[in-house]
């Protein structure tokens, strides 16, 4: 890639590409990024407090490595070395004992960060580790915690808002989520991650659980003013189902809706959703219009009738609409 | 090294060296034979019950990593991502919940013992991760146990002798231990450790707690007719000063006596000792002589006054032997 360090998205250097969300989403949109260009950067919520995630910063006061660990585990490089060393990262305990559950590049990235004292050096020497066609960065510098507005939480009470505190909680309410905040409430965001979304042709956001992986970026200040303001087009990639608990009665506009109330000023350039998810194009076509965009309609289900984006034909999805 | 394969000992290629132990004397004595050849592989006990290891052993019913890690940190890569990841894989969780006290390496060495299914492939790798100049092997394939003679574990009664149980409870007894024995009691040997002894020209014995690191690899049965009948040379390193519990009263020649208790077939070529250490040289240099060897006195010792010794004046020493 000679041609790599070119100031600008005119063909003689790769697409420059910011992946915003977390979990099993953003491996998703990564695993087909990562065909598609060879500069992705992956921005990944650091508000989870399950698991061996949550476990690790309640113990050692760090940020939640999971998500983190899985953006680098998609982004291994494609060789034997790259293969194993993601095997090993993504690699559970199982025992009776103390260490059961916990993932081996948890504990490989806290102790990178304990080491180093910088998130962002302990990710980037994981990146090396694993080969990394790309590189993971934090959205915000400090652990933060997903607040949630919920409807009918107590189902003895379908009207009544409640607010519930936690990942884990807003993610499997029984409720209806209404809208997230973060705790603390403004937090600071990690810079390489506004420097990288400032930088960018294209921003992903999504597919993943839309309040809790998705919507908090857009919830912190400078970068919410980052993606708000930069020159890169954004592309919003629709999930292939509603999330048990948190989106649960969501038709495809609804996740557009949702956005715009977070994000009010957010321009939106193409909205990619699974053709066999959507019953009805127009409606989803009128809410992505109202964000200033267009509908990207394309078979992306895994053929297995699960509920997984397919990479290799999300991959091909995003290559259409990069090179559009 | 073009000339690397080339079969025997006539200088073309570095001399084969092969160390015996655990724990820091192993660290000592792998820091100085990495600066004499790059040709060295360690073979490691495999009966630490205490720390991280106890643990990990217990809970997941491995081999126990802890010397197997401290061996492959010692032959660490030069540069900065070889000693980035040592750091990293000698890095303790210091904490007030479950991963306390838990060293990084191994918990990445157990991870890859569980993906592949093979204790020397999965050193191997992390031996590859570090650049490690040399190899690292397990003794044996199984977990072990130590079991001592003690003489006056109890203060009260001096002349009695007990038998204890477990690598922790041998090295610390307030008795004087008398010989040591493996449970299980003829356990198969790593036949790549057998095969290394085997190829050796050289093989290095100690630094270490005698009891607990140097001598059990000649409780092995395949292992000790290796180390036996092998046309390697033999070296015996000894301790700079005795060793609380395991070896409280021991003089220099002691070592010698109980080595040759433990293997009666065993032929010694040279003794190594710190000449501080040594107040009479004459009984230890007939000691050597009675096990068909030769003894060689230097400086070793760090210029701080510990009883460590330093790698730089190890290492001279070790290259004047293996050059003789």
């Amino acid at each position: 890639m000679a041609n790599s360090t070119a100031p600008d998205g005119d063909g003689t250097r790769p697409p420059r590409v910011v992946a915003l969300g977390g979990g099993h989403g953003l491996y998703s949109s990564l695993s087909a990024l990562r065909r598609v260009t060879t500069d992705v950067t992956a921005v990944v919520t650091v508000a989870d407090d399950g698991g061996s995630s949550g476990r690790l910063r309640r113990e050692l006061g760090v940020l939640p490595p999971g998500d983190l660990r899985m953006a680098l585990a998609a982004l291994c490089g494609d060789d034997e070395w790259g293969h194993t060393w993601s095997n090993v990262i993504q690699h559970r305990f199982r025992s009776e004992g103390e260490l059961h559950g916990h993932a081996v590049g948890n504990l490989l990235i806290v102790a990178l960060w304990e080491l180093l004292g910088d998130s962002v050096a302990g990710l980037d020497w994981v990146g090396q580790l694993l080969g990394a066609h790309g590189r993971v960065l934090p959205m915000s510098s400090v652990p933060l915690d997903i607040s949630a507005e919920v409807v009918g939480a107590d189902a003895g009470r379908p009207d009544e808002v409640t607010t519930i505190r936690g990942q884990v909680a807003c993610a499997s309410t029984g409720g209806r989520v209404r809208s997230v905040s973060l705790i603390p409430a403004e937090p600071p965001a990690e810079p390489q991650a506004v420097k990288a979304v400032r930088e960018a042709d294209w921003v992903v956001f999504g597919p993943g659980s839309w309040f809790t992986s998705v919507l908090p970026h857009l919830l912190v200040p400078d970068l919410a003013h980052a993606l708000v303001t930069t020159r890169a087009r954004r592309v919003v990639a629709l999930n292939l189902s509603p999330q048990r608990g948190e989106t649960d009665d969501f038709r495809p506009e609804t996740y557009l809706e949702v956005l715009r109330e977070h994000a009010p000023k957010l321009g939106v350039d193409v909205v990619l959703a699974d053709r066999g998810t959507v019953e009805e194009a127009e409606p989803l076509a009128a809410a992505a219009r109202d964000l200033g965009g267009r509908l990207e309609l394309a078979d992306l289900a895994m053929g297995d009738g699960s509920p997984r984006h397919d990479p290799e034909l999300l991959a091909r999805a995003f290559e259409r609409i990069l090179n559009d």
